[in-house]
């Protein structure tokens, strides 16, 4: 096996400049701890409405003594001065700043990382409840799945960094819409508490969610949509039924994925669709048959391990699919969108080296 | 609401004597822990074989104090001094020393947790991969869920005490059965480490299992030929598919059953159903429409918390199930059918008072 | 070894009624929970100044079916119409709560577990930083440690239920204090995040405390002028330097309790002063030498397992104490308390059964 | 601030190979794990007994697709064709494996993670209860704690890569000893799961762990002398007590050392000795007075993280230590000895971007 060194040497290349709003939350600490380490993109600016004047380390005591970059309240501003822009603000304050920051600087590119641009406006106010928050530059927005999307990413101007759980989802279920085999799908998926954001509440006690597990918003999730709208844009317009459930840990997803199949398909099929799907993607790892994912393994990682199982006795089988929720599922992808944007290598900042993962015939 | 002691006062009924084979694992701990506090079941011998000679005190530091049992390695003789016999050997073992107990006393009456006699001797040498240790007793065994099969129980000479995974599952999912409305199930079930045993290896070692969630043995557990055998006897000769996770914690199961159903059924008619089913049942709560069932709210009792959720767009719902796996999916269930042998109360020793639930009409 | 039968059946005694004001926090629910079982206090009230109307059991989901107490605000009346009042406001709140009910009403007896009547006033203003909320009846209080003032408690009118840690520390330390061995101690404390109580924030969030072992208040906990004044009470007017710890666990304290002696003292010297001073406490259980206490073995139990070990090279000894946080630390205590003070066996409640603990000569 | 690229670009260097003795544990894939990303250092050679011929990423998952070395039983070879060594054998074992080495290959140099080197052999023999395997070659051996040893490990051929326990106990001490202000000291400390290695058994079954503290071995464990004999070396020959004990998380340590000084020092006094002690070092984060360690802010770290804390009313003050047993504990602190061996920049491989800590005068 040949070692090829993913992680250039520091060339003459001008740094990327990033700016983040909103980095008080568990995805911005991910951004900017991930940037820290990127040898191209530099982080300028990181704002908080609420934390103005604070370093940032002193919220995020990980990254003592790693940053002294302070927080600051100025939006309009840390947008006009950087190359690229994230915004890890909350859905519907998002989309605002977003929007107004690109109205403001027309070389600006943005990956917001709320909810505001992952699905068209009105399916967006009948999930989120609200008025879309800026409605005319939504029909810009490139969904932010490079495995799916990586040519139209690369030529945005806006991307909607997808939500963790339709990361996990489409992930899983992409290679069989493709193969026009996917006929509907029930996705169980399993989340750590970060998952839930930063704020506290009963819900993130940890008295109340350790040896606990519960499942939510059972149907009725916000990312249910998102997750059918992006499906049958890989070519799969079916039903999807979507349950999370809390689990006690800190990050991680499992989605499994029962899907319903137009035909019976066997093991080796089913593992050559996957195989052929993801075989040169570099942050999706193929495990099975022989091993399952498990969240542990990526923890921490832009990895989304993944495997699939026939159903006995018919036309079904289970996916499932692991991911680190803060980074394939939030601030990883964000920077693997950075990535594209700046026409950098997309694993940049994300590994430092990495090999081809042998694939059995 | 009228307050009833459901826990009679001691009279001068004579104690049934007990004898728990197999007591170092997790199962036979708790039986012994709600036995002690049984006001008429005595625990009299406590088997081991390889820890004969210990006081069981000092394997399950729980009990110091609480007992001055000593573990033996006479099976024989602990099963012929009992009244009641509880077996918490492993599978294949424990069906050996059950048949020569009941054969050696005919009085005796057993509850065996081990899985040898939760289905027929053909399913199960194809589910357990050997030969059925006691083909010939096999036919007698009624299998001990008390909500499906309570008069059944009562009258037997041996009960085999259900798995932890068909015990949500199949509450979940009998009155759907019962009503001839299910056409098909995928059991989705999230379980806490205890429910791989005390022996310790790689996957329940803490560093691996803690901030980890994974699936395994996916359609393939020996739990699901249980769950598809006794839901036929509930009405429902449906195909099952399941598939067991592993979750960071230690006791729990939260099982999340997808339902397909013969036509659509409104959240009102379903939960009719499940009223109707289970309002007198001591053990069964249905918290929801408001409320979801979580596993923390009946750790170390009896209970098993139901709610019941509609999908969207057509025949299916979803039933979700929370039980501590020691305790009703194991340890509880197997005292609850200790009482109904020995014609006590069915909740004495489990619950100590208890309240009719409310259920709005 | 006799089995003595500690939970009597129910007689033609009269219940006691109890009133429990402030029953949405933690300590709350565990004294509803314990009650429920107790076959001769009966809860009357339950009192919540901002949740008045609501089920007490859709605040403690695990309480469903067990109780259809309602929250009310009325906290004249809920104290005015019980014998009994068990109040878990918060500090300042509290004192001044339970004055007002002492002074209405003669005959009522209170069991306080908030800070408000654990160490003199003076000693209050200093530790807590506010005006003492009910100076004139504090000199009434007696501090409710059984194990140490018993006989007082049995008559007062108002009893200070002890902190979480000062109990584990007290009961650690207080062999040596009344020995004259002691000279001087350092308390290291571990406690699970239940400890901090129900409200929520950034330090108990799930994601914020798993995987995470921090102290806090190192020699400035209010606690430690608690642990002086009792143990001074004791016997040994010491200097105690007390570092508290969170470790991520719901229940549960350890307290490691470095004591300095007067005199080297070797290890049969030192269990036979815990063997003398707790041989015959009902709920003290001296576990070692040759085992360690362990949280989890008396989780959800009012137990308290001590071991003591002698310091190579001198006169200094390691008292480890183990204690469930919510139960021996708080409610299960406090019913302790109530037992006394209603004149019913100190362990109606909390054990069902106990036998004897067998002591080594 | 300026912001200096520590992890300068990787120029013609040739590459050092490294091979790793006994790399199925969790140090040796750490160890993995950090030299992967490591851009001077080459892994070429992982071992095992009992696993040879496997895929070592079949072992850790975590590395799926990042390795494609397998595991050798080849000792001999694998040292004789690298230029440095990392050997993570049980002690023992070690300290043989090592010795053997060296003889062999003139020019090899080896940092041993076991104890086998890190005390004489005289106290060796005591505190190990079994013959030292390698007397000859101990006297060579130099303690690998960069922060104190920096100049001779540099020049070493076998460097003892230290306990996790002491790393952070003498971290947290030796600045006073440096100061003749230490009279004594005593270290409780609290650790995940990870530290008692990858072989399961009952203490680190989940279910006996999760919801869990204990200590063990108070004042007999092997690291108390390791940390008495270092802490010699750095200026104080006082007696250390040593209580470990274990929590539930995965990685982690937090040292509280309780130390006595030969005079009362107040706040300011002590933190200068901490900030001129560490002010330079790279990997120490002086994080008090307004904040105290945490282990989750140095989880997957190299950094320790320190504050300290007189006691009121006299001569002893707190020092907190936190570090990652698994990275500043073990395999970080080896490749951080690795590139002394190897004439690297300290940090390489292990930050990639570093600011200097600011430092309030």
């Amino acid at each position: 096996m040949d070692v090829t060194l993913m992680s250039a040497p520091p060339e003459s290349t001008p740094l990327h400049t990033v700016s983040i709003l909103g980095a008080t939350g568990y995805t911005g600490r991910e951004v900017l701890r991930l940037l820290i380490d990127h040898p191209h993109l530099e982080v300028i600016h990181v704002t908080s409405r609420r934390q103005a004047g604070t370093p940032v380390a002193d919220v995020h005591p990980e990254l003592f003594g790693r940053t002294d970059l302070v927080l600051s309240a100025k939006e309009p501003e840390a947008a006009a001065e950087a190359d690229l822009l994230v915004s890890c603000l909350p859905h519907g304050v998002s989309g605002a700043a977003v929007a107004s920051a690109l109205a403001a600087s027309p070389e600006l590119r943005a990956v917001d990382l709320s909810g505001d641009f992952r699905i068209p406006p009105n399916e967006y106010e009948q999930a989120y409840g609200r008025a879309h928050p800026a409605p005319d530059v939504a029909s810009e927005a490139i969904y932010g799945l490079p495995e799916l999307f990586r040519e139209r990413i690369a030529g945005a101007r806006l991307v909607a960094n997808p939500g963790c759980y339709p990361t996990a989802a489409l992930l899983a279920l992409a290679p069989l819409a493709k193969s026009r085999l996917l006929t509907g799908a029930t996705v169980d998926a399993k989340s750590g508490l970060s998952g839930a954001g930063a704020n506290p509440g009963p819900a993130t006690h940890f008295a109340n969610a350790n040896e606990n597990v519960t499942a939510y918003a059972p149907f009725a999730h916000r990312h249910a949509p998102e997750m059918q709208t992006h499906l049958a844009a890989a070519g799969a317009d079916v039903p999807v039924l979507f349950v999370p459930h809390l689990v006690p840990m800190d990050r991680g997803i499992l989605a499994s994925a029962y899907a319903e199949l137009a035909a019976t398909t066997d093991a080796d099929a089913l593992q050559k669709i996957y195989r052929d799907a993801y075989a040169h993607e570099p942050f999706l790892r193929l495990v099975g048959p022989d091993r399952l994912p498990a969240t542990k393994a990526v923890t921490g990682t832009n990895f989304a391990d993944l495997a699939v199982v026939p159903a006995p006795g018919g036309a079904r089988a289970l996916v499932l699919c692991a991911i680190d929720n803060l980074v394939k599922g939030a601030a990883g992808q964000a920077v693997q969108n950075l990535n594209l944007l700046a026409g950098r290598p997309e694993t940049e900042g994300l590994v430092h080296r990495r090999v081809a993962v042998e694939v059995s015939p």
